[in-house]
């Protein structure tokens, strides 16, 4: 089982590596590559055309204001894609948000929320443990151990009052 | 493989419906439920807390306004749940966008365009193509069929000035 | 009288503190919980369930990106819910606010401004009110409070120039 | 038990109507009434001004574009007010709605969606079930029949597929 | 000929002085009070039913968020009103400018920029300059030198590089 | 008593005609000019420059989109002048109402509502109530006609029920 | 001297029949196809790389929603590429505007209004006027007439009053 | 080759700086002015006018807020215009944005992204690589070294992991 995280600068890794660490902790592997959609075009859809034939199973990609690269990528691939829309200086990511998640009828692209890495992989997670049974299992212990996270947040709260 | 396609309200069907007929294309079973997360929360909960259990491998939730439903599944199974935003009457559409994909660290939901039904039905087959690899083949088939549509269609209108 | 404040993570704690000092000053019984719709929904619901019969009369949630807490207890209780619609990191607070305010036909919530606790609890206030007159009493001296101190403002305003 | 509902102009009314006829499943008692933030505003700070004295529990405040109503009304009584933005020719809502909502700190608003006359008068509904026992036992009986409405609905669905 | 400018809250004075200075220049008259139209309404409309009887000729308006000042005073004087929308601390201004320009038919508020201080003093000079001629012509002489002072720096400028 | 409307285009005379239409109900003799700040700069800015020599006293400037009429007019005349944005066919008018109202420090534009054509002119008659006291006599009696109208309005609502 | 307009779907064709309009008013060639960004990503890729040598010397790129087209063939070419958002049933063209003009440091896109088919046209035609002086004195010309237009429209409204 | 940037103020000079940077990397001679559309509007029309005259072949207009320089060049020149939209302290950049970019039909002006100084001489150097054939050359290449810097930038992360 093996996903691929594309960002489109070296800028957006501090939010990439967030994705890496949830990747990480449910043991999957995978390899993070800076290509553009509009610098490197040509690395970059190459990098899709292939990405199947390399035995990657998703795509995860993070760009930010007229956020293309998810799309091109989608373009490319039968895989799953996850768009990851970075915020930058302006407008707050909204602009990341709609390049990614408005796609035209034909090439989805499955977006999280903007700057939402560690969702980004958790979703590449999920859709793995449709293949990857102990997968699965892994994603419902994540959820229970988030449950008692918080319930546990809960109670010291209580007891600090 | 099995796709269930979860409505807040029967008035998003004519929306709905697009999805259907897309999974249709792709001959991928599912079933559509009219459930709401405010309305019928205790049904939507026991939906997707059961929803692996009974073989469904993707869920798809269709919503507008302060769309919940996709997130209140989601929270409820390991499952990867796709949220497809409905446009009401107010605001055209980004209150049901931002309602829906900006989930919190955790519990992602897989965000199409608003009113996306084809893409939504499109990512779930994608999902699905990881694990039934003549999925996976036949949306390498749609991609080339979409992409000779295309051409056709510019063929055409070559010809037509 | 009795309110409850949620807050979807403890994150959100310094904004909610403030709607605690509110009800302090009024001199409502409040208890402050840690819930959230997407990590703990099952807490979270249980504790909408039983809000009623338990002798609480206002829920006041906080929560903030698809803010779907408010909207979540409202499903499961006869209650007023008040939303309080918390600013996060991206879209300033316009997520949040469009995601509680905008509810379905049938399931309301009470949403006061983006980060605005004082007045999710003085709302409250002004709901126990009704059965409880020395709090209406009490809402209209504060209002003669503040008045006072801003026409105090106003004057010192006036000699300072 | 008794609610007020004010309109800014006589073209809300179509709006205003839905809420009224909610108040009256209900069983609640109403008087609707058009006042003006701006072109009628000793007669509204009057209305606001003695609306508890007159038995007034709870007052609704529908209005469009620049939406005043309901904070004018709040500033000068310490019953709740509900605020109810309503959509005008341009805008889509998003004016009204920021209008009424964004309160600044010791008067709130409890504010539903744009648009929202059922939900506005359910709040009211809600609010008023404090005191009236009655009233909080209709609103769970409410809510269990929208619930078996939705579910019949999901089976005529199922069946007509 | 005398201005008046009333602020919401004392946290808008350092926005509010730059329009004082401005009035300064032009050797305008005015007062400055705080003044809330929700916290102090009774105050609020009896400063701007007798403004026009005090001598007052143009009143501006400072406040933020749901700003009803402006709307609120001109409801209750024939005089123009200027309405200067504060920045927040969320939403960027945005329901501070639509609360304020949106107005109804029949109560103008003539709208400056989003914490436009001295644009919304210039535009009371130039509304005065009707009455007092010297005014106008000390407007005239204001765009003079503003047009000198930046052919100056452009001079001064070309001359730097 | 003299005011000039300036449009950026026939198509905007609907909207404009109420303006119109306002100001003969105050007497306030008028001339409405085809002129575009984009089109006929020449024409658009030698009308401003001359505007004040010529008699007339306050500028209405009604345009769309990315709208710099009443900018253009406001670089060129010490008189106000008066920002009328006007809805077009994308956008809702938002991009009309931030290109008219956010202008720079030195050269207001006193904004009203998109597609606010009466209040544009009614602002013009308060503004030349300043310098004509039966104008500001006028508006007075505006007001009080305008709530009078309201309340019959309510009490004819009241009866018909 | 010669354009490409490429547009992503036929059914946009109305909006850029415009431009192509504007085009042969001034004598320039063009020849328009249907090219998606995502749907048929090769043909279009091999358009803009071919494009140069094959004698095109501006490109116009329609698209709508999540618009990516203009930067997918900006990203293949050094001649400029002019993005024209087209306005899609959601979002009012936000989507593609901000999907169009925000694009990174390296490739940009010279983006017109949404829908704004004959300025892109005419963009083109200016951009083409560097190299071919006729066009440039053509342009000239375009604009008096525009003017003259204007003024006559004005003179014939100042008749018909 | 002559390029002339016009920023409305000297404090847009940080942003118009790397514009400068980026035609000075090819060579492309230019001046850069101080003018503003409504603070010395005689100048800047003035500029305009006289651009094509004094062999100025390309212009970029960089302003903020209500940003009309752009349109206000675009009126008076045949030449293309580049505006380059500048973030100010309100709103984002939205409000510059749409002021640059949602111009009539007649005036195009060629947009890039908020604060995309770079892009603005990018576009330009583009444009002008129409008529000066090494400058076409030199984007290509100018395309190639910042595919291989992203690649390089790539090869190096891969080795640093």
């Amino acid at each position: 089982m093996k996903t691929a995280i594309v960002m489109g600068s070296k800028s957006d890794y501090p939010v990439v590596r967030r994705a890496e660490e949830m990747l990480e902790r449910f043991g999957v592997e995978y390899e993070t590559r800076i290509l553009s959609a509009h610098r490197t075009p040509a690395a970059a859809e190459a990098f899709a055309a292939e990405a199947a034939d390399r035995g990657i199973e998703v795509l995860i990609a993070a760009a930010g204001k007229a956020a293309h690269l998810a799309g091109v990528l989608a373009a490319r691939t039968p895989l799953p894609v996850i768009g990851l829309p970075v915020k930058s200086s302006t407008l707050d990511g909204l602009d990341s948000l709609l390049s990614t998640v408005q796609m035209p009828k034909g090439v989805p692209v499955a977006t999280v929320a903007i700057d939402g890495a560690e969702n980004a992989a958790l979703l590449a997670v999920q859709i793995l443990g449709l293949r990857y049974e102990s997968l699965q299992a892994a994603v419902k212990e994540y959820k229970k151990q988030m449950e008692a996270e918080i319930l546990a947040a809960d109670e010291e709260f209580q007891k600090s009052k």
